[in-house]
């Protein structure tokens, strides 16, 4: 079996069996088993040295005395007990395994020498393992499931590998927030088999993933990194939140997954060779995932802004400039169109401020249009002024009217949102929205078609500037900018 | 009248007058009249010159036409007919007046001309007035509101000086989904009349007032509000976001609010020296705020981080040091205790990762103690770990005693929380929690109880970190900061 295959395998089992299942809440053992349970589909087998039932599931003394084959072994035994556990998959031919189980290399000590030995164990077997110290794995599509600690998980087109169990969660989570799904997920552990690497050229190959997460402490085969990142990203982008910036953080990764982190520097210039999408927060992680799979890549930093007050305006300007991207003169032609629009109050410049009216689609159209702009920031965005109308209190005798009334623009502004997914397209010009103050509650069906596609409203003009700044350096990266596109 | 009393009445009016009243659910004159009706509590009256019923009630043509007392008078008409009004209000003696309608010294030219004329004609009557230019003011607490395009308000310790409309709603609208609340608002416009200034020596004397918050893009006087911060810093906060830090957004302001930005470096630096809290962000606003409402002021700049994995420890500390925090060494007592607390994986030195065991308070008892830290950030936070387990599906012969154990670990962590405030006061040392993990829907009675004392979980370790970063330089100008307090 190659790689490939015992990933395949990895990832879509026939039969699982949890070794160090347990009916104890508290422990991994127990919960582990539950999901795989839960979530059914394939045989699941509970192995405790007692031999007791565990979850009304006859429990078997060893993997051993499974009668039917395992494909893959989940290890949540204490550490002193995995290099036997180790052994018996390998007797037991378990192409294979998943090693929760922490307290190995990095503790060092005894802990490092028996990850030593338990890697020497499957190497012979020819197993392949994650972990160990690590929180499981996934594959929303199969509906494999060793991880039982996340928050729920969409069907979707991105794939997470993470050095950290915790700071996936919180990706994961903040990802469902959003309305994005996964295809698959692992959390890497201290990777004494399989690397960060593996996963990532798995990954590569893996029709159902279109963008590839990585929460990376150290990486152990770097030039392999490098020369893997610079050949996938020409096809899928690859996001990755690098910890260990910071002399503190660093010396923190050692005790954490046993790893180094290197210089940032280094990291920082190597990742922008080969075209890695560098973020710093979970939230930069997915407002960059958001507008990747929602926009297209634009064809230079020129930024048109387009906002329905004037603190919006100066905010989302600012926040492009810090971001290095630019604010360009409007054609002639287009400031006569916004004239022919607006009261006299507007601006006249980019930032445009329309002077406080009603968002009106007329004004996106003339941005889009205009040949001095390679994207669109959209602030105090559309829809808004016409939910606010669900703060409003009418009297009762004139709340069917504004019923109607709102009613009615969103069926207009579902038409809008059509004709913009087309612009954008046709003019290749990502077109963002920002604006915090959106009442989730106030979302009607506009929103609803923003989210289909990817298009949401980013909270502040420094989180949307920040995600348009990444699209336009991959773009860059790629070519795919003026002149060379 | 002196200005407080032309203030109080404003924020408190026996009487107010629409002008520019109207049925046309598109236009101010429609919503100021009918967020003043639904609140109730005040009379109301409707001016407009076609002399029509308005939303049911009987419209005067002229506000000298009203029979009662008019205290304050809300101006939403064209531009061109401010001066006559504002005449008509010189002659009823009305107090103050709110200038909602836009088109005047932003627009240059005969904008500004009848903005002159309009001040010149308020100033011969001893009418103070806002705007013009601006959504309007609320007092949460006397149920007074002009505006009518916020979110909800709750009624609490935070006033807010605005001088851009959107960016308020944003502030609000967030301050809300925090749990905050407002005692007074004003949306300060062009600031013809009244400005920033005013409204900052009015709030740092109002009881009901604790933080002043502030959105400014151009101060009109700046000696008098750095004079004025700097007797107000020592008794209550002052938080300003202040935009037009780059060319293209200073630019920007003055077709906005016909403000000049002036240069940054100089407002960072006044900011600083006057104890200001500059933010850069609506969610930095917020942040901090909650941080000085729920903190103690630390002593110094030494940060304990207690997390419950290896990833929030790391990021952790990367984002305390890119703040200018420092991650001291523990002191032997402490090693002693978390060695007795944790399993042999934990990280053995700051920032503490406990190896993913479940949190447990008595190791944050161990940090909160330890002479060597000023503060304690605590990543992945209590109560995580329990919350999660309703995440976990589970065999229906389980469910119950499930559901016990989560509710007997809910009332211990609220006797825990409880010892941790009085902690945290006995030691004068903030304790941040941070975590993106946290379901709303799974936060049951302990999140209730951190949220009503504002010790509400950051998102992420990023933002608790700048939060903290605050708090300690607002502690060192205050000579809080150790040897001096």
């Amino acid at each position: 079996m190659n790689l490939k295959e015992q990933l395949d395998c990895l990832f879509d089992p026939r039969s699982v069996a949890v070794i160090g299942a347990s009916n104890d809440m508290m422990k991994w053992g127990f919960n582990i088993l539950n999901i795989l349970l839960t979530r059914g589909g394939r045989d699941i087998y509970a192995i405790n040295k007692n031999g007791a039932d565990v979850q009304g599931l006859k429990a078997y003394h060893s993997i051993g005395d499974v009668p039917g084959p395992v494909d893959v072994a989940v290890i949540t035994v204490p550490f002193r007990d995995i290099p036997a556990a180790m052994e018996e998959c390998v007797s037991k031919r378990v192409k294979a395994a998943v090693i929760i189980s922490g307290g190995l290399a990095e503790t060092g000590g005894e802990g490092a020498r028996i990850e030593r030995e338990v890697l020497k164990i499957a190497r012979r077997g020819g197993i392949r393992f994650v972990g160990p110290n690590c929180m499981g794995h996934f594959n929303a599509f199969s509906n494999l499931f060793t991880v039982p600690y996340l928050p729920p998980v969409r069907k979707g087109p991105l794939s997470l590998i993470s050095q950290s169990g915790n700071t996936s969660q919180s990706i994961v989570y903040l990802a469902y927030e959003m309305g994005l799904g996964f295809s698959k997920y692992v959390s890497s552990g201290n990777e004494a088999d399989l690397h960060f690497e593996d996963y990532l050229e798995y990954l590569a190959r893996d029709d159902k993933t279109k963008i590839i997460l990585g929460y990376v402490e150290g990486l152990r085969e770097g030039r392999r990194f490098f020369e893997l990142a610079k050949e996938i990203t020409r096809k899928k982008p690859i996001v990755i939140m690098k910890a260990g910036r910071t002399e503190a953080g660093a010396r923190a990764t050692q005790s954490h997954t046993a790893s180094l982190a290197g210089s940032d520097l280094v990291s920082e210039a190597a990742f922008k060779q080969c075209g890695v999408i560098r973020v710093e927060e979970v939230s930069e992680m997915v407002d960059v995932t958001l507008a990747l799979l929602g926009q297209p890549l634009p064809r230079g930093r020129r930024v048109g802004v387009l906002s329905t007050g004037g603190g919006g305006a100066v905010m989302a300007a600012d926040a492009l400039m810090r971001q290095g991207l630019e604010l360009p003169a409007l054609s002639p032609a287009t400031m006569d169109k916004l004239d022919s629009i607006f009261s006299r109050r507007w601006s006249h410049g980019n930032p445009v401020d329309n002077g406080g009216d009603p968002f009106d689609y007329a004004s996106l159209w003339a941005m889009m249009e205009d040949k001095n702009t390679d994207a669109v920031l959209i602030s105090g965005a559309a829809g808004v002024s016409r939910n606010m109308a669900g703060w409003v209190s009418v009297p009762d005798l004139m709340s069917e009217a504004v019923d109607q009334w709102i009613e009615a623009s969103e069926a207009d502004e579902l038409v809008d949102v059509t004709r913009l997914m087309e612009l954008m397209k046709a003019y290749q010009k990502p077109a963002v929205f920002c604006n915090l103050a959106i009442p989730n509650k106030k979302r009607g069906d506009l929103y609803k078609k923003l989210e289909q596609s990817y298009d949401v409203p980013f909270l502040t003009p420094e989180r949307a500037a920040k995600a348009l700044a990444h699209l336009v350096e991959y773009s860059e990266y790629l070519g795919v900018a003026r002149g060379e596109g």
